[in-house]
């Protein structure tokens, strides 16, 4: 009885035990981690020192400018110049598209109660997310000539917390009585996969470790070996290594990053081409029932069973039924862009086409022609034409660059034009902006996304905010109608009356809201446009 | 007049002249560029041919693998392994939870009529994604031992079809009679922004170029002055750079991408701290108007000026009203994370904080506190703790991870638990995965997005489509209460009762697209979890 008693004991401590060991220990690492700011560590700072060292050298030795590169540089600010001065011949507008600039920091500083106060809140924010981009893999690093290491300058990256071969590690030096190598890390720690006869190893599973023979092809074959684990958590950054013999130091970083998830839409069996199962019509409406309607007669007559998502901020909304059609309904006057980011939000086919719902849909709209060429390149979206009842067509084809400024923020210019022809697509450019008729990636565009501060107009905005994440063609050959505008006065509907009255009458706050994002948002000084 | 009649003659002319130049004249590059595919180039091909040199050496050194660190590193294709032989003492699950595994790729194509077809359109989908994201900043680069070559490694950025000088060039070898560095590049031209006597410069302007000198310093302080200028447009690529001498080869990139435009959020006067201009909450909401007004009366009591936005797939929507209430009408029954996608699109405040409409805020609900560590730290998004009507209070921490897989597919790995604890913020750590109560950076949010296809029940599907994306943290002490589940059957109400028959009750169709999207959107091969 006894014996049982004491086992039953035994066995209620070790449980009360296991219970509090339960409550004690949390699964997870128990280090703690420091994500205030990015701190430069002891190898940055080395690493800064030496290119200091570096590109200070020959300052003795005179030079010629060449003006006509040296004037393409960016200089330490940028500017924005209009180009009044042109000489403007009749007709000559459209070969010599006049430059105007605007002001930005002006417009919208000259109309803020406290301009001192929300231009430090903008610097305030922009380095707020500068310490958050931060990446250590974007800073420059640079080879020492004549060293003795061999190491990976490029393309190592390990998953977070994983451990992986760091490759190409070598050494080659003068045979001598003995051969050492360091490294050191901050945000992982090294190791060896396989051990090598005649090496020693220091320091294996920390962040600083010491290999060395007296054989230098035993050396670099456990330098063959070393493996590298990140210990420091993060979802995006960069371990700046030190590798490193007594006297010679080289850098090189490992990314520490997942693997791109890929975002891949199933569309059905490629050999039976179904154009509802790849794209979505998406518009928004306001005011204009009656030319919605007939943009969805004209659609339904081509592309009887494409889903078409309609965003609507009507003040009275009425129903918008029919097969395949998905009708949401926004408070009043939300605006142009928030439905457009509605309306992509709920896209799930791989491709989105964007069209307004004054459009109408002819024999020349071939959506197909839009999918063919993103299937095949590297576009992410390929606007089209607009035809006019004029017969008049636009492609409202724009590039965009941004140069980057000082304090005052960057410069935006924007100018008519493309930047190169299609191989392939004779009728396809690549630009940077395109008319708002277009078929583009449904995650890339939705990544993008509409600034839903922008309430009844925008356009350029949402390739502006593109920049760098969109690869953009437009295409002449896929045209799509608009229904006309030329109305006489007196014979516009009620309905077109209210629409113009809405859309057209200038609102100043609505400018406000425009001058405030360049400004804030964009960090943007001044910008140039045709 | 003979004169004036020639004058006007020739006037004619020079328009007719300059308007069809205008025709003819397209503003752009006519250059073509090849966007179907990316092929790799000569300098690519020379690049992988050396380093399959630099690291084929050494193979006749024998080595001892050391399991306890080779056995970290990834394999060919990944493996998940449930634990089921793991000794199950009673009330052990929570200190050695149980993993499962789930065999995805199995779980899809068993049910599916083409498992060949499907595959296969995967692997043509993977193929295509493969292609766009192909970066030749990612390829592994190893730097030559014993090179007289001086050069960057990394950090050379130049925007688009702009120009740059390339920094840390140089060159140390013996003095001789003549010195000779060749560099060229695929996708842009060098050139020199200023001339050194006795330097001699050929093909400036073309993307191969030559410096050759008697004097070595000559040589290296003319390689100060070298510029690459960007003239095949991509919105975001890198140029492999090839520089070397007759001997020697050295490779580095230069990465070709807009700097980032920055998204700030204009929150108004920091001095005055208004929650209203930082936050915008968000909600779905479907069949369960009391508990929904019952969660905009508790917020009411501490944040009365808080916008609310609501989604809403009712049947029949009820008008819900307020000041500073954004309500949203979808089709019926578009679902869960069509909601939630929308309501986000909304948002145009800094931040944005999900809460489910059967949650009732409490005076433990400070959104300030979680502001507080978004604005200190590099977190884009920090979950809070969910409070059941027992006072069992869950934050739902885990951890995500994948495993490269071979063409099978990748691995996913979830466990509960954490990475670390944050320095500054005791009660706070850092996951991948948290609660569905949580505030995030809106622009971070809606990059990430929330897949609409998900209509009635998705939770760690946005987490995984944020790895990578997402800098995820959880606080333990910002509380909001769940309206109670623990109802008696005989007191449910009939909204309870709908909403449970339409919630819980389990649909194939709906599992199918879990299933679907694991396998073909994620490309997953199976997955492990707790």
């Amino acid at each position: 009885m006894r014996a049982t008693y004491k086992k039953c004991l035994g066995l209620l401590l070790i449980s009360g035990l296991l219970l509090s060991l339960f409550y004690a220990w949390s699964p997870g690492t128990s280090s703690r981690v420091d994500i205030r700011s990015r701190q430069r560590g002891r190898i940055q700072k080395l690493l800064q020192g030496k290119i200091q060292d570096t590109i200070s050298v020959y300052q003795d030795i005179g030079y010629h400018i060449k003006d006509d590169v040296a004037s393409h540089l960016a200089q330490n600010t940028c500017v924005c110049r209009a180009n009044e001065d042109t000489f403007q011949l009749p007709f000559s507008n459209p070969l010599f598209p006049r430059v105007w600039a605007h002001d930005i920091v002006l417009a919208f500083l000259e109309s803020h109660p406290d301009p001192s106060g929300v231009k430090r809140h903008r610097a305030q924010e922009y380095g707020s997310f500068q310490k958050r981009s931060y990446n250590p893999a974007d800073v420059l690093i640079v080879a020492e000539a004549i060293s003795p290491l061999q190491y990976p300058t490029q393309g190592v990256k390990v998953r977070p917390l994983k451990t992986i071969i760091i490759p190409g590690l070598g050494l080659k030096e003068e045979t001598g009585p003995n051969h050492t190598v360091y490294l050191t890390a901050s945000l992982g720690t090294f190791d060896v996969a396989a051990t090598v006869d005649r090496v020693s190893v220091e320091g294996g599973g920390e962040k600083h470790m010491i290999l060395s023979s007296p054989l230098l092809s035993a050396l670099n074959r456990q330098l063959q070996f070393v493996t590298y684990t990140n210990t420091v958590f993060h979802p995006k950054t960069a371990d700046t290594v030190l590798f490193a013999t007594d006297v010679h130091q080289s850098f090189f970083t490992i990314k520490v990053e997942h693997g791109i998830i890929p975002k891949l839409y199933n569309t059905g069996n490629p050999k039976e081409y179904n154009i509802s199962a790849l794209v979505t019509f998406a518009t928004k409406t306001f005011l204009r029932y009656d030319k919605l309607k007939d943009l969805i007669d004209s659609i339904r007559q081509y592309y009887p069973s494409v889903t078409i998502v309609i965003a609507d901020d009507n003040e009275h909304p009425q129903a918008v039924t029919g097969p395949h059609i998905d009708h949401y309904i926004m408070p009043f006057r939300k605006g142009w862009f928030a439905g457009r980011n509605l309306a992509v939000s709920q896209v799930t086919t791989k491709y989105v086409l964007w069209v307004d719902d004054d459009f109408l849909f002819t024999a020349n709209t071939k959506v197909e022609r839009m999918v063919d060429i993103l299937e095949k390149t590297t576009l992410d979206l390929v606007g089209g034409a607009v035809r006019e009842a004029t017969g008049y067509t636009a492609t409202y084809r724009h590039t965009i660059s941004v140069e980057e400024g000082g304090e005052e923020g960057d410069c935006l210019h924007i100018r008519t034009g493309y930047h190169h022809v299609i191989e392939g697509f004779p009728n396809c450019v690549v630009a940077d902006a395109v008319i708002n008729f277009f078929l583009g990636r449904t995650d890339k565009v939705q990544q993008v996304g509409f600034n839903p501060r922008l309430a009844r107009h925008g356009h350029l905005e949402f390739f502006i905010d593109a920049l760098g994440s969109l690869h953009v063609g437009s295409c002449s050959d896929v045209i799509v109608n608009h229904a006309s505008k030329i109305i006489l006065p007196w014979t516009k509907t009620d309905s077109d009356k209210a629409y113009d009255k809405f859309r057209y009458s200038s609102s100043s706050a609505e400018n406000d809201i425009h001058k405030e994002d360049f400004y804030f948002k964009n960090r943007l000084k001044c910008m140039t446009s045709h």
